[in-house]
C-alpha cells in the first residue's frame, strides 16, 4: 500500500523502478506535468488515477475530485487548463444513478474550472475487479508566462507562501469513512486553483515554483523540493493555518495535519521582495484569503525542511515512509 | 457487463447519459480522439484505460496493449503519437516482479512506436479493490495531414480498406483464460499502426476515415460508421482475411470472427480511384501484408452494414446488444 502513498516508498517505486525504464528529459524533471513546445507554443500534460474511498464525501466526490486534481497539476505548471480526458473503470452493478450524479458532478467542475472534457474512455469489470468508480483525467493546458516554473528554479531567499490551512481534504475523507464516520463538519478543501494561479503569475514575473500538496501533504511537498533543489526549506509552524475542528480530530487520532492531504491547497516560492505583493493579491480571492508566508529558503543547506514549533523547538522533518490515509484521492 | 462492450448498451450509455452532461463540439464527433488547434499546428488527443484479462496473453501484455491501443487512436485521427501519460492503479500485494516486466514491456512498446512516455502516475488500492492492475494511457499526436479524417469525411462509392485478418486478439485473450486454457497458438495482432498509416496518408490526400477495429470488432466499427454516416457499407465475407486457427476457434465456441476485437487492424475509407494505390502500399508494409479491399459504401442507404455471404447470401450486420469478450482490452 505504502508504495502508492506520495511517501518514501513511494518515491523509491518512481525512482527506483519506473524512472530508469522511461529516462526521457520530460520525466526526469519530475514536476506535477510534462511541459513541451509544439510550434511557438509551449503546453503542459499531465495524468492521475482516482481511487478516492468513499465516492462521495463532504465537499465533493470523485467526479469533482478528477476535475479539479488535474487543473491544479496543469495549474502548478503554470499552464491555463483547456483540455481535459475522463476514462472510468466502472464496476458491475455499480448503481447507474451513483454514475450519473458522479458525471454530474464532474461535468459541472469541468464548467467550473472553465475547462473541456473533449474525450473519453468507459470499461466495466465484473464485479469484484474494481470498487465501484475508477476515474483517470490527462489534461492539457497552454503556458503563458515566460518564467521557468520549476524545482530547479527555487533559489535560496525565496519566499514560502501557503495559500490557506492545511489538511481539510485528508481529514473530511478520513472522518466519513465507515470504520470512524464521526460526524465532524471537516469538509474538503477540493476547488480549482487556476483562477489563483494567474492572479499570482500577473502579480510577479518572477514565481519560481508551485506544488499543489495532495497526497503527503504540505510536509511531503515541502521535504520533496528541498532535499530535490538541495537548499534547507524553513518553515514556522505558527504562520502554517489549520482549522480548529481538523487540528482536533488530528488531535485524537494522532496524526500530523502538515502530512494530511489537501485538494486546492497551494505552495508557492517567489523572490522574498515579491512575497508580499502576491500574498496582498492572493487574498482578495475566495481561494487565497487565508493565505500565509509560512517560511523562506535558506543559503547553505542540505536539502532538509525545517520546522520552527509553536512551543520555540526547531526540528528536521522527513518524508514519512507510507502514506497516513490511503485513497485520499 | 454490457455497458462497457462497445456494443449497443455501450452506445446507450455514451450517448444516453456521457454526451448530454459534456456537450462539446469536440466530443459530439465521436472519433477516437478530439482534435483541435494550438497555435498554427493541429493536434489531437485520446484517452484509454486498460482492464484486460489476463495480464499476460500470446503476443504481449496489459502493457504494450496500453501504449499500442492509445497511439493506434492517435494514428487513426491522423495524428502522428508524440507523447504518451501512463495512469497505474495497481492491487496491493501485487508482484513487483510483473510489475516490473510489465512497465519493461510498456517502455518497449512506446519506443518501437516511437512516442515517449511524459507523464504518469500510481495509486496504489487495497487488496481485492482492484484486479492486479490497471493502465491508463492518455496520448497527444501531432496533425500534418490536410484533409479531415472523420466519419463525417466518407463518401458513397468509397473504397473499405482493411490491413489484415480479424479476430487475433479476441481469440488469443479467450484461449488463454482460465476457463478455457486452450494451447491454441494464436497470437495478439497487438502492434502500433502509426508507420503504416503514414505510408497511407502519405500515398493518398484523400484519406476519409480510418478506425481501429478494437472491442467490437470489425463488425462493430463498420456498424457504426455505416449508422453514423447515413449511408449504407456492403462488405464482401470472402475478402475478409480470417486466421484458420481463429477461424476453428470460433465455430468451436460459436463465435462470429467479425465481432471478435483486434489490436493491430484498421479499416480505411478512400475513393475508389485511390483503393489501388493505397492497397500495393499497404502491401509492403509488415503490418498490412494481409491487406484486403473488403468493400465499398453504397450511395442512396439507410445506414446499414450489409455483408455478402461467402456462401451467396445478402444479410444486415447489426451491432451486438453485449459483448462477445469482457475485459479484452
Amino acid at each position: 500500500m505504502e508504495h502508492g502513498g506520495g511517501g518514501l516508498l513511494s518515491n523509491e517505486l518512481i525512482t527506483g523502478l519506473i524512472l530508469p525504464l522511461f529516462r526521457n528529459s520530460y520525466l526526469d524533471r519530475l514536476e506535477d506535468g510534462a511541459v513541451f513546445e509544439i510550434g511557438t507554443k509551449r503546453l503542459c500534460f499531465t495524468t492521475d488515477s482516482y481511487v478516492v474511498h468513499p465516492l462521495f464525501f463532504p465537499g465533493g466526490d470523485i467526479g469533482s475530485l478528477a476535475v479539479h486534481g488535474t487543473v491544479n497539476d496543469l495549474a502548478m505548471c503554470g499552464g491555463k487548463p483547456l483540455f481535459l480526458s475522463a476514462g472510468l473503470i466502472i464496476e458491475e452493478g455499480f448503481p447507474l444513478a451513483d454514475l450519473e450524479r458522479i458525471l454530474r458532478s464532474l461535468a459541472e467542475a469541468a464548467a467550473g474550472s472553465g475547462v473541456q472534457i473533449v474525450t473519453g474512455d468507459t470499461k466495466v469489470v465484473n464485479r469484484g475487479a474494481a470498487d465501484g468508480l475508477f476515474i483517470n483525467t490527462s489534461g492539457i493546458g497552454l503556458i503563458e508566462y515566460p518564467g521557468l516554473i520549476s524545482v530547479a528554479s527555487v533559489e535560496a531567499g525565496d519566499a514560502v507562501i501557503l495559500n490557506g490551512a492545511v489538511g481539510d481534504h485528508g481529514a473530511a475523507i478520513l472522518s466519513c469513512r465507515e470504520e470512524l464516520s464521526l460526524t465532524s463538519g471537516i469538509i474538503s478543501d477540493s476547488a480549482p486553483l487556476n483562477d489563483l494561479v494567474t492572479i499570482v503569475l500577473n502579480t510577479s514575473p518572477r514565481i519560481h515554483c508551485m506544488r499543489d500538496a495532495t497526497r503527503g501533504g504540505l510536509g511531503a511537498i515541502l521535504a520533496e523540493i528541498a532535499a530535490r533543489s538541495c537548499l534547507d526549506i524553513l518553515i514556522e509552524e505558527r504562520d502554517i493555518p489549520i482549522h480548529e475542528d481538523v487540528r482536533g480530530l488530528c488531535e485524537i487520532l494522532g496524526l500530523d495535519p502538515l502530512f494530511l492531504a489537501n485538494e486546492g491547497k497551494m505552495a508557492l516560492f517567489c523572490p522574498w521582495e515579491d512575497a508580499e505583493r502576491v500574498l496582498a493579491a492572493m487574498k482578495v480571492h475566495p481561494r487565497g484569503r487565508e493565505a500565509s508566508l509560512i517560511g523562506r529558503v535558506q543559503g547553505g543547506g542540505r536539502g532538509r525542511l525545517i520546522l520552527n514549533t509553536l512551543i520555540g523547538g526547531r526540528r528536521e522533518v522527513d518524508l514519512p515512509t507510507g502514506e497516513l490515509v490511503p485513497r485520499i484521492c
